[in-house]
């Protein structure tokens, strides 16, 4: 599995941070064709030309545009056209026709993060960083990387549907990892904490630091894998009403759903979309792209469950070993891939939990317009821990919440199972 | 506030409570024109014949067929038309077209009940009836008093957006309630014992009994009234995005959402559609007809939030006086009511709670078709509790866990606030 | 085939005409169930009790409010309510929630329609009828008998898509044509004049006679049968894109349209349901309930075309005897219906032309209210010709132009070929 | 008026024809940018990208792979990818995800475009060249010459929603035509023939020649100019269910129109989006952009009527000089245009006519695939006539049936008016 290289979480030199994350999401970039950039094939993909131009929107609202005197905005129409959601900073341009615009052109957007990276540095130079500015700053560090993990989730919706399986990035990557069996962890009931607490980075969704009680369980060491899911498949999964929920029945049934995302059967093999093409499914990795509602029949159809987003943290905080240990680094053609070794946690995809998002104890979000961040979508939302081979590898920990809609299937999700003893 | 009479859960004598129940749901329907009970106007809203009919083949399908030797189904027919959602019962007529069918007429369903009640009392009589059955046939009374409140809600959705205004019932029922100032009921943190445990009846949804950790609150002893919802009307509450989770935002927009449901605004007075007709708004009464959205919104605004599930069993536990206690009898033209003094956590209004419907631990459901009865709805959904004046009295607990989507409101649904201290 | 019998249109007692339309609607009514009145299966389908009372409310609106002193209104919510959709008079209750109503009941619109009934008969009794008012009169008549045959349509719609498919009449009518083979009548290019002109009723959309230029054509004697259509439906005629329109071939597809509505196959035999209940196909019956789509692909299919509807009133003028000469009459538990013998060109099924509803040359819609009666239906329908057993006899005309959207089949509607020679 | 200047229609030489076309149409794409290629806003826009490639499919599909021997398909996918609805060649990729390819990119569809090409000149050149295969490759260049002028509406449509108003060609070109007052040239009632005959190139909608009999009218010299919209706007034209068809009121309160599509009113002025970005409303400018809704209206509104395809081609051939006249050439950046002085009936923009686009007398498609050209889309569409300054001038003519569902208004359509006498 696959961690895309970033910077050390403990480096000190906020520029340098700065630099280094926005020169990564101009390398995700690098091996598409300008036609990439433009489409929205749904909702809830974006153009990735609005990716690039919404991560520097980012900065230049909340950083450049408040803190910089004299600041002067790169054009007077961007503020619409690539804010998200955060309806405090005015107009949206509305989401579901983010794929309507072709201009500014992604050079122009280029230009666009040029100017704001030059007004970033040069205010990043200066003697004016405030503890708050610099957590904005961090913020928004955080925020580009959420964006560069989203840009791949669209960067294989947009070419995995082509009939023409364009290659992403040419060389192959394989796992090196053994093919272990999975073994249940053991935990004991008790009263656990969990959520952030401490002097990092996080976001507000997962503070605070909480007492919670949880009773005696099982919770898998290995994520579910593509063998073991097409054993639900050849089984008739799919067509037996009773594994699943009735929501997901009827999802099942109206959108005709028949395996994972960007997989198909052909003279009876399991082929899916990768980011290098059209490939055989390799039955020792790890599942990718089930919903909620594939997860949790799959978990039913074996006889277990789906872990609660606490069970999980406090298996991470037992268990997990630290992510830096165990890496080996990659060049390749684009960018720098990290390939790691017994990524048991964290890294390989996101995994589905049986909890849906709601708020912590005690939680508040910000004064604001960051208060828009998270805290608006806690509802109706399933959280996914643990992060993927596309999350920036210091981006991730076991407090993070993850969240998507339980029919969404685009990003790297997978499952691992839980049970009670 | 009102309780619908129903029989005391004590009854020894099964076929009198058999016989009490269905003689209730016939005489919610006695006020009723026949052209009432045939119209669907939302897929959420059942026609009231199909209630009728149902909860019959309810007992057709999961007692007398099964148990009774040599018994003869009603109609071959029916089996398909009156299945809910039982999958492995076989077809059901879809949800979405039920209010197509014009036949069987209502006298046509009427003779199916008498059927039926004839074979159940005699099968009631015989010696034939196992602990299996008897249990079999107590969850069939529950699941028909369910319907007697869903066939309520239905009344009102069906005439309520009438322009006539057709009332129900005709005597007026007034709260007696002095309007007391509501209070906020303060508990500690610690491990709380929730979840159904002990001998009477319950649903597989609100077992088994087990730990949980709640932080220190305080609940509100008393439900948000119309008058203080009046006060987020008029304050803008429906215009300020702010107080709004980001979904309930777009439902507010996209449904022109300006007050509960049923209300209106004439001559800068409120008005809503009661069960007697148009009546002014009493600004004393609790807040009925209010979806999750709104209900988070408002707490929101007020600066405090909705109490979780937990957090409200455990208050109910420990504040609520027992149900029979208060109540007095008031004879109407149409059926029996119970008007009481201070019912606090039971039978005002159902209290939409911050939990989304989720297994507890342990949770398994029943063996067989019965599974599907509760356990296949556990996403998308917010758990409701306490209660309203349309529960049957004895068909409500602490334990008992109701849930409806967060964009729901032609139930009857409140408010009751909550807030760490 | 049938025509449900009238009074003819000699009749110079126009309270006499009057009572007798209103009494034939109420005998349609006469074999139904309360329940079969008050749903909207879809939205070109109208609640049966919605046609009672707007029919009803027509007399009262166009003629009994402006023109008898002193008329008071029998309710003041019905003007909404049963307004179909003359913008003119006011706010019309929205067409897709006609089916939402359950009140008035229809022994309320019973009350209405006596109420208008007998202030009409006195209305008719006095020396204040002008000519204009007679033609009003004339009109609401006209309009309540296109009522009649909608009546039956959506009785048909109610009752046959119910899986225990109800009996609306008891007895058995059976065609006693001859299977005649069908010829080809051929007509000559030239100069013919159609349109309506003369002193009898006439809708606006008929008029003005008015000269086309036709080529020379052959239309055939007789409607296309069941025996024929089954040979399109078994030959691939619903699987073969070449027969199609492309809007048509779409239509089949996303509605899967495998047989005429009503129709199934079942154990190797085509049935359809009637308004006597599920019957066996008679082959040699005249082809009913087919789209415009289907009437087109049919002809194709063929080799053959539609006529336009020029060329059918040419044909109709030319060889069609006169209604009145070969009927017999048949007595019924409910109403009166005729039973014609060699009906050419009317009372079959309503048949569909390769014309358009556009304005004839000259066309003016009339002033005021009841300009909206036709003119303003004319785009994107399509012309039928020759009414069906469901018209009243005393209502068709060679000149009447009946239209429809393509994809409807609801209607009695059927197919007559022509070609070029 | 601009017309896109073109070679003479008495070109005796194909290949130079052919090559003329093709380059025209890349002119066409020159001024764009990559980005531009790639949407597809609604259904009925297609990507540019498509459109280039569409095209060169048509002459590969049928000239190249039936009749050059040893042709090899440049790529396998793209006959299923940029078939548009030729059903009888194989598999389509569905049109409403023609705009989720961002592959093949502009740069290979253009390299698509040279191999073809070279091949059609090589084959050009060659001695194999029978009348019929002459005829195909006319009829590809005259549906090339289709998509040149949607390519243009489509280049409107993309960039003129996009609120920074993109440039499409820099350079003004200004109307030089003196501001004439309308006439009403009249006519007398007869027989006229209509339809194509003769030796040059037609589609098969158009012939054959045939009588129609005409009653006496007068159509309108000009075509109704932006002023006197504006004095529809502003009586209120929008606003008054009288002047308009239902379906045309519906359309306007469910999509809120106010304005023909791509004008604006800020500060009590009118402004339009044109190709050369935003612009005020010239007033004396013929009205564009307008559905058949729209057109209709306004001549109800005006008294009048639109003419019928019939009378507006026996005006067209009564009193239009030749399109060859009056041209004179204007020299731009990037393409030849053509601006003409008087043109009446050619040119200006396409003019609704009342008449549905229907089959004419004896009318057959050709046999095999090119049969789906234009038959199969006739029902449910209006026909326009003569032609916009986006055609092409040599591929106009007086019996030139274009045809567009009544509410689309992204191309170059307006008004002329009719009345009879």
């Amino acid at each position: 599995m696959l961690v895309l290289e970033s910077i050390p979480i403990k480096e000190t030199d906020l520029r340098r941070l700065y630099k280094d994350t926005r020169e990564q999401t101009q390398a995700l970039a690098t091996p598409l064709e300008i036609e990439d950039f433009v489409v929205q094939p749904v909702k809830d993909v974006s153009p990735l030309k609005w990716h690039l131009a919404h991560t520097t929107w980012f900065f230049e609202t909340f950083v450049l545009n408040p803190y910089v005197s004299n600041y002067t905005v790169f054009h007077p129409k961007y503020s619409e056209l690539f804010n998200s959601y955060y309806l405090a900073t005015g107009n949206c341009w509305s989401r579901e026709n983010r794929g309507q615009l072709t201009r500014p052109t992604v050079k122009e957007i280029v230009g666009y993060r040029e100017y704001i990276d030059n007004r970033m540095v040069d205010f990043l130079s200066s003697n004016n960083i405030s503890e708050e500015i610099r957590q904005l700053i961090i913020l928004g560090i955080n925020h580009e990387q959420q964006h560069q993990e989203l840009f791949l989730y669209d960067v294989k919706r947009i070419l995995g549907n082509n009939p023409l399986y364009p290659e992403y990035v040419a060389p192959q990557f394989t796992s090196n990892k053994p093919n272990r069996k999975t073994n249940w962890l053991s935990l004991e009931e008790g009263i656990y904490e969990i959520g952030f607490h401490g002097a990092g980075f996080h976001f507000d969704n997962e503070k605070s630091k909480h007492k919670v009680f949880i009773h005696d369980y099982q919770i898998a060491s290995q994520l579910v894998t593509n063998e073991e899911f097409i054993d639900f498949i050849e089984s008739g999964g799919y067509k037996k009403f009773n594994h699943w929920l009735s929501e997901g029945w009827d999802w099942v049934n109206e959108n005709q759903i028949q395996a994972p995302e960007y997989w198909k059967k052909e003279d009876g093999k399991w082929w899916h979309y990768t980011l290098n093409g059209l490939e055989l499914v390799k039955g020792e990795d790890p599942l990718c792209h089930v919903s909620f509602y594939e997860a949790d029949a799959f978990a039913r159809w074996r006889g277990y469950r789906l872990p609660t987003e606490q069970e999980w943290e406090v298996a991470c905080n037992t268990f997990s070993p630290s992510i830096s240990e165990k890496e080996n680094i990659l060049e390749t053609k684009n960018y720098k891939v990290v390939q790691t070794e017994t990524h048991d946690f964290f890294g390989n995809v996101w995994e589905w939990t049986a909890s849906s998002y709601t708020p912590y104890p005690f939680y508040q979000p910000p004064a604001g317009t960051l208060g828009e961040y998270n805290g608006k979508f806690m509802v109706n939302q399933m959280v996914l821990r643990g992060g993927s081979f596309g999350t920036p590898k210091n981006h991730i920990r076991s407090t993070y919440r993850n969240f998507y809609h339980p029919y969404l299937r685009w990003m790297f999700s997978g499952i691992r199972l839980a049970k009670h003893i």
